[in-house]
């Protein structure tokens, strides 16, 4: 495909002018948006006014005068929007793993005389670790873990099965989960369903109401451009908030946080899912950088992101040096999320070598080269670019150089 | 107390120079450092960096480019030179809730046949509502929660007793509880004790080795300075840290996260205690806050500490006007921490009458004004001018205006 085709597909492109409210790294074509998403201009203007406003000059007035306090609900709601969930049911707290935690262990108390969490074997490992982590603490008469390929998922919905854990997109392939057909198919067993939202929010169309999920995490960082490490969310359909109590019971979920009683009541809502004081800078500009998607369609989005990895499965599957380079995502569009894995054996160095020439995207182990396109400051144009790096070299070796060959720590 | 006489003591003060380390509210008196501490210098420009240059333009590869993966062992390095710790036993990760879920979690497992945590009725509530939490989570034979009075404490640790839980400094009135006997008398019944250090790190003089303390947690907002929510640290001494498991086992804290190994293995050392990513910008910003305890001896700042307090505690005894306010904090300064508490029936009008004239301590239900003090960037002059707007807006009956009345949220 020529350059001027693509050049005009980001003349027609809807969403061009979202990538104006970024900050984007110079002569750089980044590819990881589904790992750490870019900075919006609104969450580097928060930064700023939450460090030298809020901390430095209203200091500890800021929880009520800048609504530190409302943070977790504020944020979540932004959320909410964005995922198809009615107000009142996600917030923003800790990290995923954690907010797994608190899931799990209500989940399984809501299921008397049913011990199995059934996940993909595939799922990504913190989520794995977190139901080990809680089978150990209980005893595994109260938590097993089971592991199925996807082949055999949906024939292991038994009645044996108290909860069904999956990310909703891989995090490998980008493989993407029915959603709705899973959480109708467990639910005539009784099984609840937490979904692994980290691959899948602030891309893909969700409708987390619509499919009458019961439970949710999720990332802030990735798509959702929260910056690093920015804290995660959790959703709760309102039909269960308020059977459900999860244990790690801390002050910032208690009813009345600030009347300091030494008896734990949960607070209504989804504010009994608080543990510990929030991070407010991190929180604040998550909070901020949700604004970018204040007026985007995500159907709009979910448009643009199959149109830019299209083109990226295009260039190299039309690209003769690319051969060896084996797609390991879904070749049907419609069943994967917004990145893709090419299977190379050496992937980690070709992984290097792209990053060092300005085209960053990421390797997972063992031989896995992943890009992901985040519609909202990528051009087509910058897909074009990236094969073309990707090509050059590897038509000229420059990837063998001993340079990209050592592993050092990667992410 | 002539103003000339405290002029002098600043003048004295071997810590007076750390004030410049510190962007301060402008006319401002701030008296709840022990709440959240001001902005040190060094964070302002780290978060600056963090946000423009990490985030913004070196994105992703900042995990390793600018160390983010390490953040939480060298924030928790800094962290134990000031509690007293040697290397290699603290880390710096999620709130102090949630790190007291994983220890006590870990430490009841430790001491099979025996449930009971034994803490102080008057007990910081979230430290008491994580122990129900678990309690209702493992349930009450293998979880018990038994609160008792500060005179009934060293009485009830016997044998039946699994893990000892106390706040070092009391948060109300600032009492401290002597953390080497304590810790030796549990010891002695088989007791393993976990410290909260929120209202003593970084003010107090600690020696957490030199105690043989077990296990503690700890506030990265307070007197360290890192900004409002801070993630907390956790120190786990030497001895027993190969031999325990904590049930938050997330991907941070495995062996060897970037292989993405379906099952869970412990990392080696104080690793282990982490869970999910890290909040990066709150983390570094805390990291870089800690910087201005690099040439802090700790003893000086007891102390200024001990001089800040007793100067207020005379100031307010030798006002004629302030005979209403009751001493709720031990009389014999070594006995307690950098905060006073002064009792009041409009202890919460007070607090906000001081406020809106430019003095900030906070109010704690029901009827306690409590003020705190940080070495680091309070003067003795400072005390004298709080003192002095608290006699006006008494003798005044400011105070008594509606406008100061009012409960809103407080924190």
């Amino acid at each position: 495909m020529r350059l001027s085709a693509v050049i005009a597909m980001d003349a027609a492109d809807v969403l061009a002018h979202k990538r104006a409210e970024f900050e984007l790294p110079p002569d750089t074509v980044y590819l990881d948006g589904n790992s750490l998403g870019c900075l919006p201009l609104s969450a580097k203007a928060r930064a700023q006014q939450v460090i030298e406003q809020q901390w430095g000059r209203d200091l500890i007035k800021s929880w009520n005068v800048h609504q530190w306090i409302d943070l977790p609900v504020c944020a979540g709601e932004k959320i909410a929007r964005i995922i198809g969930a009615g107000p009142g049911q996600v917030i923003c707290c800790d990290s995923i793993s954690v907010n797994l935690f608190k899931l799990l262990s209500a989940a399984l108390n809501m299921q008397p005389g049913r011990c199995v969490v059934l996940s993909q074997s595939g799922n990504f490992p913190t989520d794995l670790y977190m139901v080990q982590g809680l089978r150990d603490l209980l005893g595994a008469e109260h938590c097993q873990l089971q592991l199925v390929d996807d082949t055999q998922l949906e024939d292991s919905l038994t009645g044996e099965v108290a909860v069904l854990l999956l990310s909703h997109v891989n995090f490998r392939s980008g493989l993407i989960y029915d959603m709705h057909r899973l959480t109708q198919l467990a639910h005539a067993q009784g099984i609840l369903v937490i979904w692994d939202l980290a691959h899948s929010a602030g891309v893909l169309p969700l409708q987390l109401d619509a499919c009458d999920v019961d439970f949710a995490v999720g990332c802030g960082y990735k798509y959702l451009n929260g910056g690093p490490g920015a804290p995660a969310f959790m959703y709760v359909a309102r039909r269960h908030q308020d059977n459900i109590r999860q244990p790690l019971s801390g002050w910032m979920g208690h009813k009345a946080p600030f009347e300091f009683y030494p008896y734990y009541e949960p607070a209504d809502g989804m504010s009994r899912f608080l543990t510990g004081t929030p991070p407010v800078l991190s929180m604040s500009v998550l909070d901020a950088a949700l604004d970018v998607y204040a007026d985007v369609d995500m159907l709009q989005v979910r448009a643009k992101s199959l149109a830019l990895g299209n083109l990226f499965v295009t260039l190299v599957a039309q690209s003769p040096v690319l051969t060896d380079l084996v797609l390991d995502s879904p070749a049907n569009d419609t069943c994967r999320g917004s990145q893709l894995a090419y299977r190379h054996p050496d992937a980690y160095a070709i992984c290097q070598a792209m990053i060092a020439h300005g085209v960053i995207g990421d390797f997972r182990a063992p031989d896995i080269f992943r890009v992901g396109f985040s519609p909202l400051y990528l051009r087509y144009q910058d897909i074009h670019h990236s094969v073309k790096v990707l090509e050059e070299l590897i038509a000229s070796d420059t990837w063998r150089e001993p340079r990209y060959q050592s592993r050092g720590k990667v992410t």
